[in-house]
């Protein structure tokens, strides 16, 4: 009976200890690695900025931007994000990374903000027109490796050797570098992208009313000139690694040794 | 003090009464008007299916198909659905309708149904690469009108006075209308569409596992194959006014009286 009763009282502590740890293991996995639900007050997608023109005798739309958008249902900031992506990049940008992790869509949402995460015009889920936006230049496996993926391969500047975080081998046949390479698009010429997004991004806002307005490289170019057209709509501009205002008949030169380098890129 | 007591309690009454008009109020309308926030555990997106090959000394990719996934906090169906749209949509076919109300990704969401909704190959963020694919048909402001948004006022069959149902005029400038058309995006030819689409949803099925596969359609045609190809993993075809099985070199005919109205469209 003793040896029964301790072996009891040993298996009621090792059944608590047991769920105990169960417990603390679940909630440990459960905020290392699955965030809690999303609630979403709504959700969908709105396009704005077309116009109807006549092109070869037939009536065309263009100058659309595409925009999805997700409402949380505890909106804690006044102004929705609107995420704004740059060169040969669509609205996965923001909504994903390559390795299968959250993106600054989601990021923001639990935060608090009303996002809207665009595709530009003439790319992705906003139709391209050939006769309205000019030649597309299609993605290139090797440029996308030399300037985004893999800079340390490259050696082009300086600090080059310094990316250091990119997950998986960075090459094609890579997992991540596939699932990356797979969201690039073709884009329109620079030019025509300025002058279609500024409109676009324009007409959305006035769709939709004001917003944080967020660029990102390429795209950086079309905040500015939207900001000084709706200074009452656009309530912060923030530019990540941007594009300039747009200058024209200026060529970028850098430091003569990383010239030498680029030259031969 | 009876008075007062009267008007007491027809005060608490009255209060009573106001309060409970106003849950009824606020019940009616978040049942009428605003849907409950949805849960969402998990979100993003994948691409499946794609190669590489050599293209004029390039290496391109080409046949991956982009499919965004929600899954509910909820998840009380086994399987998810996997959402495919049809000739000349993006996933924005299931995402939300053209007058602003949630679309039948949100609608299985709630019934507690995982989603995938997909791009084709060539479309939308699946990259397009012409020497792959094919050349583009744009969309047609005519045929979507004649075909889809108002064939009451084209009369091309015989039940088609009966379509009464889409909101507003159904012309370019409506509101409703150009949303719609906005959506539509370029098309690559049939015959390598039907290819091109059942191997990646073969290889998303192969990556995401076992679902619920829906056609509409165009892709109507892309179902029986797949489910040919992956008897394990198609759990259940739903194919909506589809395309029907591929065959090669027949003419559809309609009734005599029909042909003739339709040769002239």
């Amino acid at each position: 009976m003793k040896d029964y009763g301790i072996h009891h009282k040993d298996t009621k502590t090792r059944r608590l200890c047991g769920a105990l740890c169960l417990f603390v293991f679940v909630v440990a996995t459960a905020t290392a690695k699955e965030p809690p639900p999303l609630s979403i007050a709504q959700q969908g997608y709105v396009f704005a900025g077309s116009k109807y023109s006549t092109i070869n005798d037939q009536q065309v739309m263009s100058g659309q931007i595409y925009a999805e958008f997700q409402i949380p249902a505890k909106q804690t900031h006044r102004w929705p994000i609107l995420m704004i992506h740059g060169l040969g990049q669509s609205g996965t940008n923001f909504t994903g990374t390559s390795d299968g992790r959250e993106g600054w869509a989601q990021y923001f949402l639990r935060q608090g903000y009303a996002v809207y995460v665009i595709d530009q015009p003439g790319r992705g889920r906003a139709a391209y027109q050939p006769d309205v936006y000019g030649p597309l230049t299609p993605p290139d496996v090797e440029n996308v490796q030399r300037r985004f993926i893999a800079p340390e391969r490259y050696n082009l500047w300086p600090q080059a050797r310094l990316h250091t975080q990119w997950p998986g081998k960075g090459a094609p046949g890579d997992s991540v570098f596939d699932q990356f390479y797979a969201s690039q698009l073709p884009s329109i010429p620079a030019a025509n992208a300025t002058i279609f997004n500024r409109d676009a991004i324009v007409a959305l806002l006035d769709k939709i009313g004001p917003a944080i307005v967020m660029t990102h490289s390429q795209s950086g170019a079309f905040g500015w000139p939207v900001a000084d057209l709706r200074p009452d709509l656009v309530k912060a501009l923030i530019a990540r690694e941007p594009s300039g205002p747009s200058f024209f008949d200026i060529e970028e030169i850098g430091a003569p040794n990383w010239f030498r380098n680029a030259a031969t890129s």
